[in-house]
């Protein structure tokens, strides 16, 4: 096994690497992600997998046929400039499990599913887990088909001219999955802490994205007096500081860490500063008192300004708990080996949230990330903590099959 | 001459015209500058006026031969989404000018040029005034050889793609300038507050435009804590915040409208923020001691962040003063027709600053502006008023050559 798996990491290395930073930019219907796609294709096609595309930009690679399938997999888009584990190890990971299961002997009592997810970062276009979403009917064709990326390519059209089909909307082979269970590289250091190579996941934290249009009056630099402005840059630095204080202050999170400025030259007074927030909360009511309490502060010092604030929320999705059976169950099939795994939450957004609020047992496995950092080219895992995550994974497998 | 006139500004109207916001987008060597630089060509074909292209961008049409010539003229480039007359009313009125000295039967006693400057905005390669800066010897051709545009051309190379044959360096034709007469649409109120169509300006507050780079470390937007982020985003908010306050504080100019995130993504603490800011001052001094108080705050908040700032100086001006003797003979060549026209500083720069501190006596003519507002699509001024400019202008020339 570990040759393969190696060799698959090989594969990937490359694609999207940006030579200047090391990070990975893989964004949804691109060259590069046509790429990673046409590579999940080979690897499903060498195993025999039979490979089903929903028309949301999701692959499903099945293993057996029927219903009461386990889902495994994760996705293969990044964020802009990101690391090379946060996704691609739970797809790799899931057909190295397959791999290994097999070299067991295993025959599976269910069907087993790797699936490979689209636009989960929602780094093209604004809304995170876009192909689950779809699938599960969580954002209706209706609301996707408006999606426009950053130079205004609607998103059927870029799913067009990457050769997805597009055929948006609920997607049959939900029907037809019993559980999901997705690995994922660890996106903070409680495993690192822990001196734990492997851990399962509690519940996700409620977490949104809205989109902060500050505008104001564009006018010359020199010679607009400061008094006569109507700076948005002003009113968007003061709602920058305040998210942070405020989520700091809660033990929240909060972040700008997008920003879009017009016209944005050197000796222009802006018409526009547009930003976006990503705040994520322990619980919904916290949520929604931190981002009213940040649009309150940006829009008294808008006020003060002269300029205007509207706030757009682009997707928020509520607290998941991923499934206590579920996760027991896998729980227990590592016990003989792993011990008692840690059981801890997270703040990210996965595609096993989207599922778990759809109704799908859910449950998550994170591999140690001695960096701790992600979504950034720090991003890390070792060789053999990858390795032991896919020991770990068919034994969680072997558990729910047999 | 008002039917010539408005045809020039009927031809310009189009040209780089952004119809979502009305602005305009005319950054140099890209093509529709070359299509203004062709509609210069003609205009002055058709009045046989001789262009010289001096290898730095800058066309120069001469109306009559040899040497203590009277420049005229401004920049047809643009800063983005700028107005129609910033630059322009300069060009278009001093050919208009010339129209009406020749129907008044004038036979300039010297020569009369009108100069169109190249990236008088340094809207796309960051450094104002490039195209007289390069012909003056203020900007050398090694240092504008560096220079690259936001997506990494280098000058040279955008010069070539406009057909623009590049031959750096000081020009020939400044040796055969007796003066600078510089028409400009006024960048503030102070002529609609005093009720006057034309004033001149006494001199041009020194200014800078510096780069800061703030750099931190990419993390996830959800999984890091607060107090373990190195969020780049915050130093620069506070940073802005502190511009816009020491500024207003001391009667002065600061200005960060122009702001470059890396990787710019929603769910990633940003790797870098890249801003510049615009200062202007009243002295030398002041404007030293302006920047010099941002950047320690922006140091101070830096150092709290765990984050860095470089500061970059990328073009500082010092303060010009407009030639006293040739601004009182243009008053006296006005008073006939105009009365006591009024003379404003302004803190806006302009290729006559940067002449003027090159050693040519210069003066600088405005045309009223009722909006106050330039550098955006709202600058304004009305044909009368416009009208009322050629006349003043060529006054003023009349005077210089007879």
């Amino acid at each position: 096994m570990p040759d393969d798996f190696e060799a698959m990491w090989s594969d990937l290395a490359p694609l999207g690497r940006s030579a200047a930073s090391g990070g990975y930019f893989r964004q949804p219907f691109t060259a590069v992600e046509s790429e990673l796609r046409w590579w999940f294709l080979d690897q499903c096609a060498a195993r025999g997998l039979f490979v089903e595309a929903d028309g949301n930009g999701n692959l499903l690679a099945w293993w057996g046929e029927g219903s009461d399938a386990v889902l495994l997999g994760s996705h293969l888009d990044s964020v802009l400039d990101g690391g090379a584990y946060d996704g691609p190890l739970g797809v790799v990971s899931s057909l190295a499990a397959i791999d290994l299961l097999r070299s067991r002997g295993v025959v599976p009592g269910r069907p087993v599913v790797v699936g490979a997810f689209a636009e989960e970062e929602g780094s093209r276009f604004g809304i995170a887990c876009l192909g689950s979403r779809l699938a599960s009917g969580t954002t209706t064709p209706e609301a996707a088909r408006e999606l426009r990326d950053r130079d205004g390519v609607p998103l059927l059209d870029a799913m067009a001219a990457a050769d997805v089909e597009p055929s948006l909307g609920r997607a049959g082979w939900l029907d037809r999955i019993g559980c999901f269970l997705e690995l994922h590289v660890e996106q903070g250091r409680d495993l690192v802490d822990r001196d734990e190579v492997v851990g399962l996941a509690t519940e996700i934290w409620p977490h949104g994205r809205y989109r902060f249009d500050f505008t104001g009056e564009a006018n010359h630099a020199g010679t607009t007096r400061m008094e006569d402005r109507h700076d948005p840059m002003l009113s968007f630095a003061m709602t920058a500081l305040a998210a942070g204080k405020q989520a700091r202050l809660s033990g929240q999170r909060a972040t700008f860490g997008r920003v879009d400025v017009a016209p944005n030259g050197t000796n222009a007074i802006p018409s526009r500063v547009t930003a976006w927030l990503d705040a994520r909360c322990e619980t919904d009511e916290s949520l929604l008192r931190l981002v009213s309490e940040i649009k309150r502060q940006g829009t008294e010092r808008a006020g003060r300004d002269g300029t205007r604030l509207i706030v757009t929320s682009e997707s928020v999705s509520g607290s998941v708990s991923f499934d206590p059976v579920l996760t027991a169950s896998v729980r227990d099939g590592l016990s003989g080996r792993w011990g008692d795994v840690p059981v801890i939450p997270t703040m990210a957004g996965h595609d096993a949230g989207i599922l778990a609020a759809a109704g799908i047992p859910t449950a998550m496995m994170f591999v140690r990330n001695p960096t701790g950092i992600s979504h950034s080219p720090e991003e890390f895992a070792s060789m053999a903590d990858c390795v032991a995550g896919v020991e770990a994974l068919a034994d969680a497998i072997e558990g729910l099959v047999s």
